[in-house]
């Protein structure tokens, strides 16, 4: 079952903009995979945030397993001004706290598979834990929460939940896994390649578009690659087919009844300089004409820094990962290039500061 | 300048329980301070998650600190539902969201007071500092934020202010003094000893009645004192006067540009069980017929556990402590005794559970 209420259409809507490829409305999503695959997907179009609502259909559905996506998950967005900051924490902090609530009151044996972010934890300069970290201090230990410094307004609303669910494990029994991503990356999975009406959203624009995907589109329009500031900021990257694949592998996995379970979802680091790059040189091999452009760095963060951590977790329930290669960046290259008349110039220069 | 929405007095209104002691309506206080002190005090009644009232006020009055009390302050109120739960978070987070975004856009130099709790930290098995931590860590070392175990929804939406703060401060520069406040106790101030119209706010009902002030009602009316659980819970007590004196020293000493500053706001820690024999003895002592009852713990908390939180900063700044004493309860007792005709018995026992 789906619950939906198309929150990022409505916002590339108000921003006239839009994904790259075209995304079928999501009755014409399910009837092809009726299609394709004889299975049947139930849909509710609901607000996850209408607590009555919400609860009655996870009532009535009674799942084994929860995969919360359902957040506003665009740092730019939430710095924008006051009343996207807030829209940001309060759609993202009401909806999970909902769907805490809605366990405990009528599902409180259902697995919760919810989304976080690896820019809960910034760039501190200590190797980063998956959730908890053993501390000495004064001749005592204990394992607790892995401290966070998060980035903008979006990635704290991500540190509001995962305290939330924190509680929510420790006090009422419940359990969840708490799936720190990266930035993902890639156009296609196993699903879209069989029908055009399964594509998945690409977002490219300045709000919502993520570094690889957006230097492919920059690359193909003759764009400069637009990297913010020196681009020696670090990060944990990973394919849009290694997403599934964890979401799969945390299901099938539960975490017990108490556990808040946190897994590090990425599979490699890369600077988004190394990105550009590679991208840049993919796209050249091609025969684009693509070059990189540093612009002043619209956010406030560390450039240069320490940026260590791990990601076992998910290796060790079976994670087989699909690591960036030149054959990835150039399939993407060719997709864009499909698409590339749908691309709006407006998007893509970044417009939001953190100041 | 003082800004209240008068939200408590409306929880009280909605729930049929009051203050111990009449709180006179605001403009009586603002006129017998006029009358006292030959000081002006400027009011508005306006809600601080009403964005653009609150940026107005704060750009027009420019004040040099902002002392922010202006939250829901209640553990059991927010595990009643869902619906309390979200009031607390949603109240508490937007309005000090409110509070950092008009600093940052009208008043950016101010020094912003804010209210935390001792609650932010839980009881984790190794010694609480003041808001940070140095940790060591695989060869590396890094101060960061403490790690948070907080107990409740109202503890939560602290620990997401304190996040929120903490942003504020690196992004924009705001500075800001975070103060983890133990349980207050006591009744008279300075103030509120030259004129019953200022008395202040007396709670002893289960959702906003603090632990000692809860035992003095109940020894004077005959009531058991409740101890939840074996009562060996233990926390951070200071006096209500000594509160007064931790904001005018955060006050006179301002934290710096950029700055979030966290002080650790008690001045002795007690178990729940101490308390309540010094309440009892006291209340014996003076004729009175107490004694402790233990009831079922209504809260999911451990009740043994190590507890050893550092606060020394505000002895720094030069805080003298006014420690707990038989005289002080005794002075309490005869105050309660004054009101006790207005005491509602219907509020005494704990009817909220965590479960």
């Amino acid at each position: 079952m789906v619950v939906d209420n198309f929150l990022r259409r409505a916002h590339h809507l108000q921003r006239g903009t839009d994904s790259l490829m075209p995304i079928t409305p999501l009755a014409d999503r399910i009837a092809a995979w009726r299609q394709l695959a004889g299975r049947e997907i139930q849909s509710e179009v609901v607000d996850i945030c209408d607590y009555p609502r919400l609860r009655g259909i996870i009532e009535s559905f009674a799942p084994d397993t929860i995969i919360h996506y359902g957040e506003i998950p665009s740092a730019p967005y939430s710095m924008i001004s006051r009343d996207h900051a807030w829209e940001t924490q309060r759609n993202n902090v009401e909806g999970t706290l909902n769907v805490l609530f809605a366990m405990h009151e009528v599902a409180p044996n259902a697995h919760l598979v919810k989304l976080g972010t690896m820019g809960e934890y910034g760039t501190p300069n200590i190797d980063i834990e998956e959730g908890y970290i053993d501390i000495e201090h004064n001749g005592r230990t204990d394992r607790l929460p892995f401290p966070k410094l998060p980035g903008s307004f979006y990635h704290l609303s991500k540190v509001h939940d995962s305290h939330n669910l924190h509680f929510a494990c420790r006090i009422w029994g419940l359990r969840a896994t708490d799936l720190n991503q990266g930035v993902v990356y890639g156009i296609h999975t196993d699903e879209t390649e069989l029908d055009d009406r399964l594509l998945t959203r690409f977002d490219y624009d300045e709000l919502f578009g993520t570094a690889l995907n957006r230097f492919c589109v920059q690359s193909v329009i003759g764009h400069p690659i637009t990297v913010y500031g020196n681009g020696s900021q670090t990060r944990g990257f990973l394919n849009i087919r290694d997403t599934l694949q964890c979401i799969e592998l945390a299901s099938r996995n539960p975490a017990n009844q108490g556990e808040m379970r946190v897994f590090n979802q990425f599979t490699e680091t890369f600077s988004v300089m190394q990105l550009a790059t590679e991208v840049c040189d993919a796209a050249n091999a091609l025969g684009y004409n693509a070059r990189i452009e540093h612009c002043d760095n619209p956010r406030v963060e560390l450039e240069d820094h320490y940026y260590n951590p791990t990601h076992t977790g998910l290796i060790e329930l079976g994670l087989k990962p699909r690591l960036l290669s030149d054959e990835l960046i150039e399939t993407m290259l060719h997709t864009v290039e499909r698409f590339k008349d749908r691309v709006s110039l407006r998007a893509i220069d970044p417009a939001t500061t953190w100041r």
